[in-house]
């Protein structure tokens, strides 16, 4: 069957069509500027494709309470154009067909969950550490939502001694984002991530951080695989400074086969960056059956 | 129908007989000493009681992974005589009926779920902060299990800026259980909790480390409702507390209609300290209709 999926970042709107098993066929790429201007640009894409669902994996925070009279909006980004935009709604009324939505991070988590590196298990998790950071999850079976939804990338940490940087989120001074995502690298060392690559205090700091993250995400939740992606990770020396400082921070408390193989344990993603968008096609999928078969 | 529950604590053995609607019709409490004192004490107490299924609430680490060699042991704990136990295994055998097992506070959180203060959420908590710190959590409806289990006491958390204390617990220096638990507030103030009652100081900086890990649980779980139990909580004027501090500590990031209704959201447990053992019951009950339906 022909799906449609579009993942709402940002800065830009990748929208595509596929299949149910997580084919692509068909990808373009849109600038995100304001509804009005990028909405329309976007249905007309769809509208000719003969699609039977789309799936939505966007921005947020996001109202992904089907009971609430907001389900589907966005609510209270700063992207001012778009807060309170009904997403979901909008699309399902111009193209009449079911349509999934869910957060951007939680459509990567099902996309690795459904057809990458974390297919087959009950509990995963899929963190981004980008322009922003934020954290994807799945958990007994289920992409979770909860009161609102996963907001991983504002966890509160303990900073780093020597580390006299303020954060740069303007809600807390000692969040996950603030301290680490891209924007924190370049504001607190003056240069962009790819401009330090060979400043190993840099890396040792941002694994510090991302590996102390890590440890409450394993504390919380216990994944049984934790996939790491985003533009940071793409320092490909970064990933084995993230595993040794888990296993030093984690000091022992938890004994598992998982921990003992850690290079397997905490991975990139799998899906040469489709992770996204097959996870797109996923939620157009799953919404589909439920309305269509229940 | 007739079910056995037993929580099985690092001080005490709390043994009863219930049924499926969380009615417990007997108890009794046992001192934990070794496994060869206290087990054939409890396996006589439930093999007399004709009870059709037993659940276990059981102090951890435990293994969880029903395709493990070691399922239903207790794994490394530092209660050294217990270290290894088959626990699930041992009743299993003496009794010839179904056992569920499970932590602790898992029960706890499977208790208020079924019955208690958080019936009909998919997504919850259960905090126990007392001589040490557990996390249940439902996620998507079942309890979590993962990997292991959550082991949210040992959340990292940010100390605050005036607390010189070390903390207590030997694997790490800043976790929640070794700043908060209740071991850690006599070791910092030289007093037991309860004798601090009038020390506004003291359950300030308490409600500053439960607040940050009620947030850091919030950022990466999203519960609909959170159960706060355990023997500090006993002090009244600690909950309003925590309540404030965590919406300081949110400063407004996350806006829900369950924030806005705090004390409704932060809740004291429901069940008259009865929510380990009925949680206990549910788990009996579950395995019984797992073995035998299916």
């Amino acid at each position: 069957m022909r799906l449609g999926a579009l993942e709402a970042g940002g800065t830009k709107m990748v929208c595509a069509v596929g299949n149910e098993h997580g084919e692509i066929v068909d990808r373009i790429s849109i600038p995100t500027e304001t509804p009005e201007i990028t909405v329309p640009k976007l249905i007309s894409y769809f509208a000719e494709k003969e699609i039977e669902a789309l799936g939505i994996g966007c921005f947020g925070p996001i109202d992904l309470n089907r009971n609430s009279k907001t389900y589907g909006c966005i609510t209270t980004t700063p992207k001012l154009a778009w807060k309170n935009y009904n997403m979901a709604g909008t699309f399902k009324e111009a193209l009449h067909i079911p349509v999934g939505f869910d957060t951007d991070v939680n459509g990567s988590a099902l996309g690795e969950a459904t057809w990458g590196i974390t297919k087959g298990l009950e509990n995963s998790m899929y963190i981004t550490v980008g322009t922003g950071v934020g954290a994807g999850i799945i958990a007994n079976g289920k992409v979770l939502h909860g009161m609102l939804h996963p907001e991983g990338g504002h966890l509160l940490l303990a900073k780093h001694p020597k580390d006299t940087f303020e954060g740069t989120c303007p809600y807390h001074k000692n969040c996950l984002e603030g301290l680490a995502a891209g924007p924190a690298i370049e504001a607190r060392w003056g240069k962009k991530g790819f401009e330090l690559a060979d400043r190993s205090e840099v890396w040792e700091l941002e694994a510090y951080y991302i590996a102390q993250a890590l440890v409450d995400y394993i504390m919380v939740l216990s994944p049984q695989r934790i996939v790491l992606g985003g533009g940071v990770m793409h320092q490909e020396h970064l990933l084995p400074l993230v595993r040794e400082e888990v296993k030093r921070q984690l000091a022992g408390y938890i004994e598992t086969t998982e921990l003992d193989h850690i290079e397997q344990y905490i991975v990139l993603p799998s899906l040469n960056d489709n992770q996204g968008i097959m996870g797109a096609l996923k939620l157009g999928l799953d919404e589909y059956q439920l309305e269509k078969i229940g």
